[in-house]
């Protein structure tokens, strides 16, 4: 690539959105030049305004660059969204309509029919629906393209291969999610001294309806959700950053444990064949150790950008269970839509 | 009661050893005359052998006890045991062969076919199973009563009254359990800051095996395992004390959400009608809230002494879900003891 | 007493509000009959509004009482106010002008010349300013008295004894202090999973200058600050109850180390010797372990009503140091203000 | 460097030894060739017998390494010593009389008069002591020298730049520490969940007579100790790495705190000048936010090798008072060692 492509981080003063900027600070092929948040921020030099916490300081390229508004027109073609919900829907569509390619990790167009909800490990013919989505809309070179929620990136990175080799029938899914889902300020510390809290608002809602979208099926311009049943429930763990999820699953084939471990162990797809510079080199990471995977050992792994899976066994009531672990904010939101980004740039979709 | 009837503890420098103590200071009809701890700590005063951690100070009551070896021969006719695992299984027989009446917290003689394992709510039929014992071995003052584990007993509580209600065929549990249940120093604290673990050693067979026997019935001499399959996933989380634990279960006949939550609300058992000391008045509390129940606000809840439930939903995939949680250590462990002996002088076997 | 006195809780629904309703449930002398609340739920049920969050149930006197809005008139004589800062100050005033006993733990009317700072061990005779306070405002009745700051607290009353005996020209102090004291939500988890916070907004200063107040001696109308400079670093740690205090001090007179350790150990004062309810039996507990004292063994002593000393030792650049520790919301902000309101009941301020 | 120093790592499965192996595995310089560890290990490899904790996974150059046990003949002829206490004297100094350049982080040498205890920023002409050693010991190319404490290390490169402009009399220490500090297992969790721990053993002594050493001055053949006296107080937090301390100094000469601050940032010395690979840029880091340095944003500056400074600001009893935060693992232990290994290539002692 000649030049970089130029790109706008919108939230770039969240948690996400300091990550998009952390992550990309080094990217060969995107470099970014503007960063969009609060209008009440406009105007002035990002580090002034940005309260920066996703490591020691913020990277010198991103310092002083003079904050834009939500209102303020984009030079660039490449959006990385990390709006709030809400505020998301109507923005990310009116930079879409202007021909921007916008890529989110907002949960308001996730589940809207012609937007591909995209891991590109999973779902990549999913694309087609960008087609569809410009035809229904009338745009020629805008785009939306989404990716999933935070605990259900994870899980269904771990679903597809046994997916893909054995069927799935149902999945029983536990979740222990860190603290950073929840942004700054976020969980109370109150919350996470001496305890955990039982429930994430709207999250298991996310989990079993956005599996069933990512492992569907194009069928004529939309997708046909998959045949699978997913129950999950979330609680909160004082974990910064890295969800963990015990899952159960009744398979449609029989598998031995071995098979399904080398399954996971084997798992490539396009990010890696088409080499895109974030694809972690093995998506699934299994460890063999009984007490992993656990959070600060392993939600770094291939820089975040993998899943990492341990425990795989026999389950007496299913089939096969497993824990499943990964770096909420890296693969889990910002890597994973600078990942979609990547795919879209070498499959020719951006311009 | 006249006069209070002599208790020793085994194992009186433990976390469970301390708990006992704490929780019998004020006891109505018990009072602990007698620690044992090992032959090192043997003859000393109990203040200046035990690192006492679970409240601020150690009991008036205790602190000028010398400390008994396992060697030592006991007066009392009442023995709490906290002993650890391996050591447990010898002496606690021993002890019962001498006339002792033993109220095990160790899991060494939970699964031995003649040994009761006892959560008064659930079946306090099986002390049928002490004639069997008596008969087997040839006492006949001497008994032993275990408690189930810490997990496996607020799991059970839970369970219960939709046993008897609507039948279960099937729970799919995942739980996450507080670091006092590894006694101390247990869990390192590099485990513990930022991080979860999702393994402890020989946890989930106690769950899966401990309630087969706990709803089981009694069948001539021994009882006959409960046709119910549990499938578990353990964790550890940085929480002090209070197990918390996922629950999904597939019934046997159908049940409105409404219907299970009033089982919870209305369940009442022997040891609330019986009035023993240490009963709790509600041995299920069930919370509204839709983030509860939480260790740092309900663990307490009665004293320590009940389930506290909340989250009841429907499942997906089988029946009902719900989260349930209760201290590990009262409950879970010192106080299940207690209150099993207190069933028994209540019904006459303490003699 | 024939009857309870009726008192109000202003801020009832806050963090310190709900310690002034838990630690006065079965008060002997007072009765929480009027609980005052933002206007937003003014006349809801006291159930209905809080976030109940000091124990696992609010106490059932409480639950049916209908909040009162701040512009209510108000029936009970004895108001304690947990009112945020700046609201305090010209609401606490108008009650007191109204003819109420007000009890403060707002900061705002602290450093106000004809308010004492009182705490009723350390400075009974600031008492006197009563009388100013009255005449100053044309009073007859009402009055309002404060009590600290939670970090101050603790550490001027392991002072006392010290200054008494042998006079303090300097105090080194750095604090550990827990998460309750900033309320809920207060302080944001990812501050504190894996990390502290070396800074607290206004501490440092309130510490600093409100020593010199408690220390201060009556002079006429007014209190006379006393000779001592205090310099302090404030810091958040993950706790939930109990501030630490590192504390070194240059003395007037020269004293040795069991000297000072007998002068915590025999300090008795106003609160023990006139036998006041709250009163601890011994206000400064001294621990001889060497790791001691520690939030989670420690904050409880006393009920949560008296200051945890230990580790004192030499300083090899003043005379000595010791560790403090103490319950930041019993000792230190609800359970302050009451023995502050019984100590006027004693000596008959209250009418 | 035509080709890379064959290094040696003893204790080379312990916290330090892994993190040794972490920070060489792409060192310029030195090649890790030889791993001793306890001979129970003795012969298996690497991967087999490390229980790896600092990172995701072991390295691939150390994995395959067969471990030797601590009486093997050793090829390279740089030791990395981490062995505990006790233990490392005698080894250490044998390893020395057989030629070998051993850098020790285990504190037995430390305070040896002829070993010179290092920080290459700061005492750099200590490095007169090798000869000393040399003679002594009749020793030709052998060399032992040790890096301080890991809470004095971050203690004394903040002071360092005071000491030379202002000079320091006086230096009152409260410590807060990372529970990395006491390695694997180490601090037991149920001490840091909701709780700290005002003591560690040794800590205090080590740092206030580790500062005099290090601060000391060559006088003949020894290191005449630095005329300052130094009081601590160390605490232990929940936070994985990274010690934060509370330092107040009375100068010598009179000084503004934006003096102080420019010390700090512009203080440079041997390692910056002479670019040895490990020296961060800028050794003592200042942070302006009022709330800084934390441990989980700050320990990573400079890659763990930087002391990292805040609240600067005046002192009502002293001159001086700050926070002063570093990794102390990195930085504060085998970080140390290796810098002070480059430094003694640098100057020619390694042969």
């Amino acid at each position: 690539m000649a030049e970089k492509l130029s790109v706008a981080v919108l939230g770039a003063t969240g948690s996400v959105g300091q990550r998009f900027i952390q992550l990309l600070q080094r990217h060969p092929w995107f470099e970014v030049n503007e960063l969009v948040a609060s209008d009440r921020s406009s105007g002035q030099k990002y580090s002034d305004v940005c309260d920066w916490r996703v490591s020691d300081a913020i990277p010198e390229s991103a310092r002083e660059i003079r904050v834009k508004g939500l209102q303020d027109k984009l030079d660039s073609q490449i959006v990385f969204s990390s709006l709030p919900g809400g505020l998301a829907s109507t923005i990310e569509i009116e930079l879409a309509a202007q021909g921007k390619q916008v890529f989110t990790n907002a949960s308001d167009n996730r589940m809207i029919p012609d937007v591909p909800l995209m891991i590109p490990e999973v779902n990549k013919e999913h694309l087609a629906l960008i087609d569809v989505q410009r035809q229904n809309r009338g745009w020629d070179r805008g785009l939306v393209v989404a990716n999933p929620n935070c605990s259900t990136i994870h899980l269904v990175l771990a679903l597809k291969p046994i997916w893909e080799q054995f069927g799935i029938e149902l999945a029983m899914v536990t979740t222990l999610q860190a603290v950073s889902g929840a942004g700054y300020p976020g969980v109370p510390s109150l919350d996470m001294v001496d305890n955990i809290v039982p429930y994430i608002g709207g999250e298991e809602e996310k989990i079993e309806s956005e599996t069933l979208k990512l492992l569907g099926t194009m069928s004529g311009d939309h997708i046909a959700s998959a045949a699978i049943t997913v129950s999950t429930q979330c609680t909160r763990v004082p974990v910064r950053d890295g969800h963990t999820e015990s899952v159960s699953l009744k398979l449609r084939k029989p598998a031995g444990i071995e098979q399904i471990i080398d399954s996971f162990r084997s798992f490539q797809a396009s990010p890696q064949k088409l080499g895109l510079p974030s694809a972690p080199a093995n998506p699934i990471v299994v460890r063999d150790q009984a007490d992993r995977p656990q959070p600060v050992l392993d939600r770094d792994a291939e820089s975040g950008m993998a899943s990492v899976v341990g425990r795989v066994r026999e389950c007496s009531i299913f089939d096969v269970k497993f824990m499943v672990l990964g770096h909420n904010t890296i693969r889990g939101a910002a890597g994973a839509s600078i990942l979609n980004a990547e795919l879209l740039v070498k499959e020719g979709f951006i311009s």
